[in-house]
């Protein structure tokens, strides 16, 4: 096996390749819609037939309570380090359906690049790593790691079942790391390994004034105003430099590290462009770090929804008896969901006014992560992407959450590398999502890169 | 004319009486509803045909551009006093129907109290000036002052017509001193005179942070976030001691005089019953004034509303590009609602981060009034009331705002005198209004005694 035989088997099957992966966005499989779970069922027998028909021993279709996981494994090195590859079958619903210029599930190749919903999240990704395995087998006859593959059909509705069954099946999966693409370069042109994720503490808190609303005119003035102690309450979660004001609510922060913020300064990042893309006047966040550090290192107290009273038009004086706000945080590592909401409900119940009720009910929450950027895998991977571009692989966090990546931290005690293989403009969710043919195609290298170089 | 003859003729027609003003709570006169428009217009018919009945010289229905203004007029002694009794003969919609327990439109006797829409809001409560003027042709021949009545059919759905009405005829109008009834007594056996009303600035802000909405993960913590910054805006109107905290607020505001919360620290007043009342564990306000100052004679800031971002059940991790809420003060004279909207426009506009945009939308006011105590007309439904009710009589105010008595401080350019004749738990606007009988034949009363008073 050489490069140029990896090359040279992609750059031969370049339209078959595409062909297939157009069969495999056709296939509605909207995980949320109950009218569409016979598709979702569909997809996952397409999935199990491809993975067979690449040349993956075992692969086997698993019942769980909601939608099945496809789970296949080809291990024969039994010296050789195990991968398991992490993605996701099913696809988010596509409405508003009139935004979209082709329809959804019919995949259209405009300007190089594949419209259809799915094409980057995460069919394409995952179909690039099919193709990418494929590659191997053809090149080589053989892989050169041993291979675990699972991918499930309910990441898009909050890989319900995942949990369960991955706790079911520790020992099957055992393996030395999981390989996920579900996310996104720096930039065009410039590959990224995500090495960090943010966590979430998600709450709602209720303010209850008086018991009934009251005319502003008999009362105002007399009597708790639940919106007027519900926004103090907020008030005080900030102090003026944007540090959350919850104590303790920094203590297990592992702050970032002088190398990684030197990192972050070399990655190209303009503000006028962010400035932009945000649609907003100006940043705003905890003073003493810079954008990409607020967003990737630090956690945050953000408001997500707020009502109480008279929503409608026109004026209606009303003192109403209660008025509720979604609240959550995301966290960075070593910061714990629970522990937070503990600390933020201990401090709005010492602030809150006597004369007012609070209720506080927490949703839910994911922990934040950190991989070690020396990890063999992540190494491995940084050299495929490398290949793959010719360009340095620059190590990037994010903001978000991908909550499974906890799960295979927490059950199988395994690091995960996030190998993006999208673009941020992308449309995940939105109308019109996309994926570049170029990133495809690079993502298929990268892919068989890979599995060699672990 | 004795007191005996007039008490003597009331009790010889109470029963009349009652099947009058039942006829009169017959009618659906719900201004609001389209569908009741002719009941609206048969109404103002049936006041017209009833006071020319009892002996008003001049009876006219002026038409506006909505529902008619019944006028009346007898005005027979050049050097005496001319007195105008406003009131009006729309009514609320009755609506949740199945919360009362006799029709609203069928008059019911219960425990001494009739029960209707509008039982006392306001037709019974005009419907008592109405028999006490007839009394006093019945005992007398003549009225003892000129009298003018106007009963509008548009207080219900904010006089709307009126204002031009009554600029377009302010020498018709013209008169010493305008008496309503259309509010309550203090309490049980406490006749009252309201001599104070508070005006009312309301407005709806609306911040926006980003144009568009944005996932909190890969945005939190570097952008701006509405709601919040309007929690913040909100958290900053009113200080500690529950001061409204904006330049120049109190500036005009004339002072409760040390006589007025003597008097105010006089009247009946239970914190138990209060809370009970509101349903509330504790007063709330400015510091430094009971909860009778502060409704009758301080300036408020509330929030009437408030919304933005995920009000739905559960989680969604959104930064959303605006949240808006509704604010509304109540002022006392001399307070000015434009300038209380203006020098409110101006903090919030000084407090408001550059990251965010402040839109700033003014409703409507309404001027605060303090009427005279020393007043001759004030004076002489003092003593009416007292004759009535064997009672001495209170002056209160009322932290409500009544516009039509702008209008008239301002159009007429003479005071107002407010003689409530219902009570506290009338239920207004809601199922279940009733009119204590015993107020209704002691209001008949009142009303002989006051023009023979003036």
């Amino acid at each position: 096996m050489t490069q140029t035989t990896i090359e040279a088997y992609i750059e031969q099957n370049k339209e078959r390749f595409l062909e297939e992966l157009k069969t495999f966005l056709r296939i509605p499989s909207v995980s949320t819609d109950p009218a569409q779970h016979d598709e979702v069922k569909r997809c996952a027998q397409w999935v199990h037939d491809h993975l067979k028909g690449i040349g993956m021993e075992t692969v086997e279709i698993h019942k769980t309570g909601g939608h099945p996981i496809v789970y296949a494994e080809h291990c024969k090195h039994p010296g050789k380090p195990t991968v398991l590859l992490y993605g996701h079958y099913d696809v988010q619903p596509p409405e508003p359906l009139e935004m979209w210029h082709s329809p959804p599930f019919e995949p259209t190749i405009r300007d190089g690049k594949i419209f259809a919903r799915g094409a980057t999240d995460d069919k394409g990704q995952v179909f690039a790593h099919m193709k990418g395995i494929e590659t191997l087998f053809a090149v080589n006859g053989e892989l050169p790691v041993n291979l675990k593959i699972l991918i499930e059909g309910e990441e898009e509705v909050g890989s319900v079942h995942l949990d369960g069954w991955v706790s079911e099946h520790v020992e099957k999966l055992a393996c030395d790391s999981v390989v996920i693409s579900d996310s996104s370069m720096y930039a065009p042109g410039i590959p990224a390994i995500t090495y960090g994720l943010r966590g979430l503490m998600y709450c709602e808190i209720k303010v209850t004034g008086p018991g009934h609303d009251l005319h502003s005119g008999l009362y105002g003035g007399a009597v708790p105003n639940p919106i007027n102690a519900l926004a103090r309450l907020i008030a005080t979660l900030h102090d003026d430099q944007g540090r959350v004001q919850v104590p303790g609510f920094y203590d297990r922060v592992l702050e970032l590290e002088a190398s990684e913020r030197e990192a972050f300064a070399q990655l190209p990042y303009e503000k006028e462009s962010f400035l932009e893309e945000v649609n907003a006047s100006d940043t705003a966040g905890e003073e003493g770090f810079t954008t990409l550090e607020r967003i990737w290192g630090r956690p945050t107290l953000d408001c997500n929804g707020i009502w109480g009273g008279f929503m409608g038009k026109g004026a209606k004086t009303v003192i109403p008896s209660e008025a509720c706000a979604k609240i959550s945080c995301r966290l960075v590592a070593d910061q714990d969901p629970e522990d937070v909401a503990a600390l933020l409900e201990d401090y709005l119940r010492a602030q809150a006014p006597p004369s007012i009720k609070l209720d506080f009910k927490v949703f839910h929450g994911g922990r934040p992560i950190v991989v070690s950027r020396d990890n063999s895998t992540v190494q491995a991977a940084c050299r495929a992407l490398e290949r793959s571009w010719g360009a340095q692989t620059v190590f990037i966090r994010s903001g978000g959450s991908i909550p499974v990546v906890a799960t295979f931290t927490q059950l199988l005690k395994v690091p995960s590398v996030l190998v993006g293989l999208g673009l941020a403009d992308d449309r995940l969710h939105s109308p019109n999502e996309k994926f570049d043919l170029e990133n495809f195609f690079k993502g298929v290298q990268t892919s068989a890169y890979f599995y060699g170089e672990v």
